[in-house]
């Protein structure tokens, strides 16, 4: 299917992601990727904090909350007194189709400057570009109802939030370069 | 140049990784992927721990300690009582230089069974395959000399040794199935 149509077709289904995680802050960066000719995006988040529990395994792993904005100091409470939870911060990742190889190869040299682990996911079928952001946390928060972590709730809310914003930042550059490429 | 001379030229070059993060026990693995006429390893490593400060920059970012073993609760003190210092865990990491991009899915689609997030970094002067393991954790552990984790030090040293030994296992998995490949 010529790279046009498989867009339109793309672009035309149904948000498949996970219920409670639709993400607007992504919205702008990825309609002004959708503009351009040669590209769609196919998976879009901005970066987000969850708290989770589980084996993290699909269907083995529950959400308990999530966030894309700034988080206040109630996010990290938590009412599941079972077991371990997991507070997981995750970058900004984006899934760009691209039409061909130069085009992946001009996307990942431009996003590279801000997002040093873009990598391309598939060469084969689909052409696919992983933008990926480099911020993470991954800590245990509460075992059996008992907070793990010691020190000041202010304080880790604010570790995350200097996340978060960083994220923020990133995005906003990335959407007034990609502005300025179209 | 053709790939075998630039494999023979590159593999003989020294080893540019940070002193003291040498890593035994991915040799094996890179010793078959070496093997193979149409790959060669340009960096690797098995999996590791360690206690970091800084910005996360490199040249902004100090390495208290590093193992790539299983470890014990004592790798968890630390006598330094200035700043923010993070636990980190990460995966094992290969990055391996294809022959041709038909090559690399090759690579691709056989180490994709076990490592998800494996992609590839470049297809441009050289293909690269970056093999990528799922594991990780980036927890703050000590503000100015106070632990900010709560819990039992032994529980944390398990939490920290099971992703260790899921890792191996990973490992070990991977280098049947390259040595049965080659």
């Amino acid at each position: 299917m010529p790279f046009l149509n498989e867009k339109k077709t793309f672009l035309a289904k149904q948000d498949k992601s996970r219920k409670g995680e639709m993400d607007e802050k992504v919205i702008p960066l990825v309609q002004l990727l959708n503009r351009l000719p040669d590209y769609y995006t196919t998976s879009s988040c901005s970066g987000r904090v969850y708290l989770w529990k589980g084996t993290g395994k699909k269907n083995q792993t529950q959400w308990l909350k999530v966030s894309h904005e700034l988080i206040t100091a109630d996010f990290l409470d938590s009412d599941d007194k079972v077991g371990l939870i997991w507070l997981r911060l995750e970058p900004l990742i984006l899934h760009v189709a691209c039409k061909d190889l130069a085009a992946a190869n001009t996307l990942l040299e431009l996003v590279r400057r801000l997002y040093k682990k873009s990598c391309l996911l598939s060469i084969q079928n689909k052409i696919i570009v992983e933008v990926r952001g480099s911020e993470f946390m991954e800590m245990p928060l509460y075992l059996n109802g008992t907070r793990l972590f010691a020190g000041e709730k202010g304080w880790l809310v604010e570790v995350v939030n200097e996340k978060l914003k960083k994220m923020g930042e990133g995005r906003e550059k990335t959407e007034r370069i990609v502005a300025g490429w179209s």
